[in-house]
């Protein structure tokens, strides 16, 4: 295993150096890697101590930085420095100036300003905290998408995704011993999505949360035998329901949740229409 | 307002170029945008379609394409027909492959396969809704990093974002009329973080709080007055635990949460050695 770092460098606070990095490093075998952040990088001598630093633990910089004159500071020093440096900004600003037509502003930190997108997103990440694991049933009314699906089936995970890209998301558990709420026959199916999986997949991933949990006698919520009779009882009420379904098997939550987020876009824009 | 149109290409699902846009995007006034986003490019047909599309509507095209005949393919497509692309892989990718000495997989969707990495991070995600609020004062004992603060200093999105990250946290709610729990004195005061802002901030975020809710009757909660003793309260609260403290007054979750991570990491790091 080749240890990889990467000093990610930013004036703002560095999260897509960090993103970018992970996604390019990914893309290598037999490495394990570590990012650190550099954040609010503002002066020349910060980025003296990070180059020096960089040398001495051959790491690679990544950065984003708007203001030009750090940014041309950085390339400069890293190059007399022998130190590998790439700039994850001007490659996109550059070509967006020119079709813009317009000039940047080259103040760090306007990702996270406060403006009524920010103050929404916080408000539906409150919202599926609240509405999670049907706690309160009027949240079918109110989301704008509703999950339903048996234990297991990322219910939590994916309605927090959803808040963070400012959808409002409730979620339902289905068992077959307890009859779902009311309201979900009351409301819009459309906006329901039922969840579900392969049987074997769900017996592993159940099985790893009773050892995490430390209920090795719980045996039957992880057996082949109840997950199938929960699958087929869910499977029945999302006829029922008329609703949209998908299979997490094997996906991530980041690809479920493109899906749902561009059913939701096709609706909120036919509602517009 | 000028409009601007970014398709924002990936042969996985898109969120690197998304980021990318988006913080670039930030530094222009004056302009509205769209980021369309087209996950899974996996065939020239599509790009084609997308090029088309792209000429129409005078789009940029952003990309990360890890497939290198799609990437080429793609590269000369949109110079024929005039339209700006822009590879954010690559810039980083070469670089990192001359300083590794490896050769990349060029497989997509790396970033999102299931490791130990991903189930932590869900495991993290459901820790966070459970010890929500006070809910379940277990979580102080439980939990990498407590947060504790008087309504709306961002404890729950906090939470939820330092859960992305792999952190478990669980928030306390202080209230001048409610006895913290006790298990906050028992815990290690390192890994608590309490939180605060100016009486002014939080009080133009309350009143904003009760319109949406629609309790204008509510007032004494957005009181100036009110803020104050909470305030007072949780300051004393906070000295006497003599945990570390955080001014939230006009931070991002982003900004915030960046100095509670630097701070875990440090302890986490000491732990180690």
């Amino acid at each position: 295993m080749k240890n990889v770092k990467i000093f990610a460098l930013s004036d703002s606070i560095g999260e897509t150096s960090e993103q970018v990095s992970k996604a390019v490093l990914e893309q290598f075998d037999e490495i394990d890697y570590d990012i650190k952040l550099y954040p609010h990088v503002k002066t020349r001598k910060q980025i003296d101590d990070i180059i020096e630093d960089a040398k001495k633990e051959n790491a690679v910089i990544v950065f984003t930085l708007v203001v030009v004159e750090l940014r041309d500071y950085l390339i400069v020093k890293s190059k007399t420095h022998n130190v590998t440096s790439v700039d994850l900004i001007t490659p996109l600003l550059t070509p967006l100036i020119e079709h813009i037509g317009l000039k940047p502003k080259r103040e760090p930190g306007l990702l996270h300003k406060f403006d009524e997108n920010y103050f929404r997103k916080m408000d539906a990440i409150e919202f599926a905290v609240k509405y999670d694991d049907g706690k309160d049933t009027r949240g079918i009314t109110l989301a704008d998408v509703v999950l339903i699906g048996i234990s297991r089936t990322s219910k939590t995970p994916l309605c927090m995704y959803l808040a963070n890209k400012n959808i409002k998301a409730a979620n339902i558990p289905l068992v077959p011993e307890v009859d779902p709420p009311e309201e979900l026959m009351k409301a819009n199916a459309g906006k329901i999505v039922g969840l579900f999986a392969d049987p074997e997949y769900l017996n592993r991933i159940r099985k790893e949360r009773l050892k995490v949990l430390g209920l090795r006698d719980n045996a039957s919520y992880a057996s082949l035998d109840r997950i199938i009779k929960e699958l087929e009882y869910a499977d029945r009420y999302i006829k029922k329901l008329g609703c949209k379904k998908i299979d997490i098997t094997n996906k991530s939550i980041e690809e479920t949740a493109s899906i749902i987020i561009n059913w939701h876009n096709d609706i909120a824009k036919k509602e517009r229409e």
